[in-house]
């Protein structure tokens, strides 16, 4: 069995790549670790990894530990420090940071160095947090894939379209990475990686600085170790205001929680099924009160509705790559756009028709139920680099507009992860994280650091 | 009495800068008029009223000249133009023009060059549109003022945020421009100058490189001189998508209004109540069905969390600036975004139920209307610099999703244009095109193009 991490660990034992981010961020608060002692830590990690991997899409070791180094300095002379103080960040391509390169996943933006960071990353950074790299996405954070692989068996893919980030998080390159998510691309490649990932209910982490996709669908996301991880930055980036911040580990309340394999469960793997099937049983013998959630009639629509409001969207928000760059761009990201291009208004007016009517039904869906558990992708990651998977499994929530939240299920005969995808229904991240946080304790849920590919 | 253009002239014995977007357009397709041509006239009127008017934050005439004679060469040499040839645009500076400098109306991004088009940038010079200049805008599109005239008496506001690009369709500076607005950016301006605005239901327009402020709220809109001209502009934009363009004049249906002056009428100017009702009695009188709408029980609450909505969002979007350029905010933004932060995000979530409970019931407000008449402003523009007036009136529009056309309503007694804006259910853009051609012809409400700083 592949070890894993526990925060139980003496934080100065174990390899400092190998630690979660709750960890590191409480031996930074108290100075007993340095954040530049990480950025040299992390970019030995990245040299030993960094031509099987190819996490980072771009790695500057030396401005990075010039970061950690100001933190440092700012602490030592006295300097109030944020929740996040010393811990790096993977930021996702497409995601703007000031002075570093941002290539949105395209040679069209090949060089590009955006002036101002994204808000998120303003976020983070305003509470102590410093960038360690930019992590590879795909074209345009759509369907073309980057180079990065599977940090677990290297000839499969990562997922995408955050591929970089899932698998820098997956083989301790960095501790915590943002990601976005159209379809599937924080969800997937966290379940294919085995980490914990973050998707939000629609705007509660604020997209300005991403580059869009789908105005409608688009969501910044969270790549950690631990649920406990993924609140730590999440909180930061406004997941719940200045709400209280949710309660996780031991007095929450146990969780009422449904099952459900979705309309299309015939595309799952068996090992998929019975991973879904061994967890609700676990949790169910745990204390949890569980139904079986039954899909109701009309709900199948969504998985095409996604797709037609992405699609048209898309073509519209690359108007100017289409437009201008055509022959830089991927084959098959023409035909999408080109495909978004010519679809009738009605035929989208009819998906986001379809996702309000349907979003009005939640509760036959729901019930009883606090948070489903359902597969995060149809099973575990194909073996192939030419694809990223299949995001039909993440469709449905992200039209509905629910937070997703995907734990490590643990791993199959090839020794690759599989995604418990948990979801709630829109507006109730905190609540999610605190079940989340309950299901990783009571199925020891935790994000696999000692990748194949790396050790 | 202010002499008004009409289609019906000649379009070669007016001067060029006093013809609609239409007129243009017909001149340009057939070859009468060459784009470099109107490039020359238009730096001339430039020249005359710059000094004034203040409406551009950018113009480099040679450039844009150059811009404009690269159509009339690609036209010669046979290539295909789209149906926008040759019309020169103005460019709200807070939406990112490639390669042309975008400030987003605040010292932080002086000299600020994106490297790529806005999609709707792009979409427009697709279809054969040249960008004249960037026009300016309040400080990131918020409520600080640029230095923007209105003109038709100078010691008032044009309003804003799109400020400089109403008051350049008003001047005839440019016959089309391109805004944004959040409460009432577009529509406020447009009624203050005398011109036709024109705020989409929500994401028709596509938003990619817009700088955000709220995401919820933020759209694109057009200025334009005519509703035709604003359909040319916006069917190009995605307004109708691939569906049918409405059908302007003739043939249309004779529509079924009805009346609001909201649950706010206590605080609109005399003028503007009797505008609005002396334009109801004469679209009755031409044959409209009219009722007046009752503004339903609860519905008052749209003003207030429209507004929570806009604080608290753009405090997260504008968290860089915030986080990293505070000194170079203005006192009044830093206070906005400030309280935006200290919200709790209870108040916000409040607000978006309020905003989808109410939006469930908009039947009781529409009633057997089609399309409502409601001020577009509480008045005529304020007398003052330092204020760009009051987006009440705009509020619970934006927070429905309605879409807002407002059309001249006439001249108060100091010589002010009147706004009279129609809304329609979210999604009706198309009929709402068709109502507001049908209205704009029974009351003459053409835009004044001869404006008293000009001439």
């Amino acid at each position: 069995m592949v070890p894993r991490t526990t925060t139980s660990e003496a934080p100065m034992t174990a390899p400092l790549h190998t630690l979660d981010a709750t960890t590191l961020a409480r031996a930074l608060a108290a100075r007993e670790l340095k954040a530049e002692t990480l950025a040299q830590a992390l970019t030995e990690r990245a040299l030993a990894l960094g031509p099987r991997l190819h996490a980072w899409a771009h790695l500057d070791a030396a401005a990075a530990r010039r970061r950690a180094r100001a933190l440092d300095q700012a602490a030592a002379g006295g300097s109030a420090s944020g929740a996040l103080h010393g811990l790096p960040l993977g930021i996702k391509d497409n995601i703007d940071t000031a002075g570093l390169p941002t290539a949105y996943g395209s040679a069209v933006y090949a060089g590009h160095v955006p002036q101002a960071d994204a808000a998120v990353v303003a976020l983070a950074r305003a509470a102590g947090a410093w960038v360690m790299g930019k992590t590879a996405c795909t074209e345009f954070a759509n369907m073309t894939p980057c180079a990065t692989r599977n940090p677990h068996v290297p000839a499969h893919t990562p997922g995408g379209s955050s591929s970089g980030s899932a698998a820098a998080v997956a083989a301790g390159l960095v501790p915590l990475a943002l990601g976005t998510q159209t379809a599937g691309s924080v969800i997937r490649p966290a379940a294919f990686c085995g980490t914990v990932g973050y998707k939000p209910s629609p705007r509660r982490l604020p997209r300005a600085g991403a580059k869009p996709n789908s105005d409608t669908l688009d969501e910044i996301g969270v790549l950690a170790r631990s649920v406990a991880d993924a609140a730590l930055l999440s909180g930061v980036l406004g997941a719940w205001g200045a709400g209280p911040a949710p309660r996780l580990g031991g007095d929450a309340a146990t969780p009422r929680l449904g099952v459900t394999l979705t309309s299309r469960a015939q595309a799952l793997s068996a090992p998929m099924v019975a991973m879904v099937e061994d967890a609700a049983a676990r949790l169910s013998a745990a204390g949890a009160t569980m139904q079986l959630a039954v899909w109701p009639e009309g709900f199948d629509s969504l998985f095409d509705a996604q797709r037609t409001v992405q699609v048209f969207e898309t073509a519209m928000a690359l108007a100017a790559e289409r437009q201008y760059r055509r022959r830089q761009l991927s084959a098959g990201l023409r035909a999408l756009l080109d495909e978004g291009a010519a679809l009738p208004a009605a035929a989208y007016a009819a998906a986001l028709s379809t996702a309000q009517a349907t979003g009005l039904r939640i509760e036959e869906l729901f019930g009883q139920a606090e948070v489903l558990l359902t597969p995060a992708a149809p099973g575990a990651a194909p073996r192939s680099l030419r694809q990223t998977g299949d995001p039909a499994f993440n469709r449905p929530w992200q039209l509905l507009g629910c937070p997703c939240l995907t734990l490590p299920g643990g791993l199959d005969a090839q020794g690759l992860p599989l995604g418990l995808q948990l979801v709630a229904r829109p507006g109730q991240d905190a609540r999610l994280f605190e079940v989340a946080a309950w299901v990783e304790e009571r199925l020891e849920a935790r994000t696999i650091t000692h990748a194949a590919c790396g050790d």
